[in-house]
């Protein structure tokens, strides 16, 4: 392997990055320091336990097409758990077959982000799991009228009734919203080859993925893409070949917040294609490129787009296990 | 337990069905053996061999939506295993929203059926697999588009390759087709309650169960729902409330086919609802006294009503295991 005899400092978000050539093993060392890998579970929220009872509803409720206007389309219908627990289309297609304005994110570690959908408008899982039962665009749903076709099945009210002891009409929104925040609080994927080689496993990841770790370094990505979850949790504007999604702008209406967006995770990023806000980036290759383009102001030459590739295969982990639930 | 006292000859579909009051215990061993339990596999046909590689390559195909042309619908949308491998809503919703004629039927046991779809317009499994594909309300897909899709993944090529060896071009419609009809024969009931009571265990079905048996056996239901799916294979005429569907004739066009569908199967009944070709009958019991008026001209009373759901009830078996595949 090699390593890239860059340095330089590198302004991004506002944080100073210097990288310096060393020793092959201790450069290797220093590089792998900058990573964590990823916990088996997110932080828990004190309002939220994450009990069984909980749990099991929550996948339910994941697989439920009936809290949907059609009856036919669920959380899993574009959080597919064949496809990533994406979908792998640019765009998301919903209720009446409505194409949406941007690509569905993988449900798969989001527990870890700090906040959720690409404009960041809800703080956390709670707050973003009723939002596509009632976008026209998605499930198109009255969410009264789910609550009673869920209170209309004895087999909701037991599971509910598990879920939320002693609360006297425990079918609410709220704990709607809580039990799907506690079923996607559980569908990580720790177990990656790049995770094991932050174990000690030095085998886990071949030279080119580890020449890609040191140019995701040395090149900055680091800088927005860092943390257990590869991401900063900050908007960062950008437009992507054939967006003009105002991203962020649309939650504040601050003009500083024109084209921002938030950093998507890059864990499982090879099994969650197509890419960018809009999907319309079909390979990981592009992607890489084009990231350097508008975020880093570079050219990537191939052999750097083919490292850095290899680098983020080894963050597909394990897919996270779950029950295909029998509804009512 | 009661039997009913009731000696009629019941001549339906040609078949003259005479019942007998006898002893209790003679009397129930009467009615058992005109049932059969359910086989753990159908019959494979000989240009179809049930193997490995074609039960998953099968099995992948039925949860692929980009064989769709919206990219999100699959076989499993409406035949979803969450809901009895049916949708559990009236009439199917297909591409873009579009509303279908009939009610989607569970595949479960489905290579047991010696036709398929409600006019019986396919003679087998594999002559039906594409239809849903291709139908403009379904997945509304063009078939070469389809087989096109699947060349552009590599674990395609690898899979069908190795589901039919020594062919150059593997992915082809035929292949395609046999691919979802072999991984479909795996998906059978057969461990029912009623299978385990038709194997000797006594206690495995309620008392109420035995008296639905034998009200199914005394008011002729046991004519057309025969054999070990349930169904004679046969078409009869019926026009349930709301349905102006031409059934059988559509496909025939002889005047003597108007309003005639296939008998469906009763296995998984209780987890297949809604009922009757337009999906408009919601309850079992609703659904029991139709069939009385229409095909038998009965008025069943409530108890017969309660007895014979009791029976329907025990037909509901363990669903089969399958995989949610990684798809690429």
């Amino acid at each position: 392997m090699t390593i890239k005899a860059i340095v330089i400092p590198v302004l991004i978000a506002g944080a100073v990055i210097t990288t310096n050539m060393a020793s092959a093993e201790d450069g290797l060392e220093s590089y792998r320091n900058r990573f964590e890998a990823l916990p088996h579970l997110p932080p828990i929220p004190a309002d939220n336990s994450l009990t069984e009872e909980k749990i099991e509803l929550g996948n339910m409720l994941f697989f439920e097409p009936r809290i949907s206007s059609s009856g036919v389309i669920s959380c899993a219908t574009c959080h597919n758990p064949a496809l990533g627990w994406a979908d792998r289309i640019p765009r998301a297609v919903g209720h009446d077959g409505q194409i949406g304005e941007r690509n569905t994110p993988t449900v798969l570690n989001s527990g870890f982000l700090e906040s959720q959908f690409w404009d960041g408008r809800a703080a956390d899982l709670e707050a973003q799991a009723l939002g596509p039962i009632e976008a026209p665009v998605e499930m198109a749903m009255d969410l009264e009228m789910a609550l009673d076709r869920l209170v209309g099945f004895e087999l909701y009210q037991e599971k509910f009734g598990e879920a939320y002891p002693n609360q006297e009409d425990p079918i609410t929104d709220d704990n709607l919203a809580h039990a799907l925040a506690a079923f996607q609080r559980t569908l990580n994927t720790p177990s990656s080859p790049f995770d094991r080689y932050l174990h000690g496993d030095q085998e886990a990841i071949s030279e080119q993925a580890k020449d890609g770790m040191v140019a995701f370094v040395d090149n900055g990505c680091i800088a927005c893409h860092r943390g257990s979850n590869f991401t900063d949790s900050q908007f960062h504007a950008i437009q992507v070949p054939g967006s003009t999604d105002l991203g962020r702008y649309v939650v504040t209406e601050e003009e500083s917040d024109k084209y921002r967006f938030r950093t998507p995770t890059l864990r499982n990023v090879a099994v969650t294609y197509p890419y960018m806000n809009n999907g319309a980036t079909e390979t990981l290759e592009e992607a890489v490129a084009i990231m350097g383009q508008e975020m880093l102001g570079r050219e990537f030459d191939d052999d750097t787009i083919g490292d850095i590739t290899a680098f983020l295969n080894t963050l597909t982990g394990e897919m996270p296990e779950f029950e295909v639930p029998a509804l009512p």
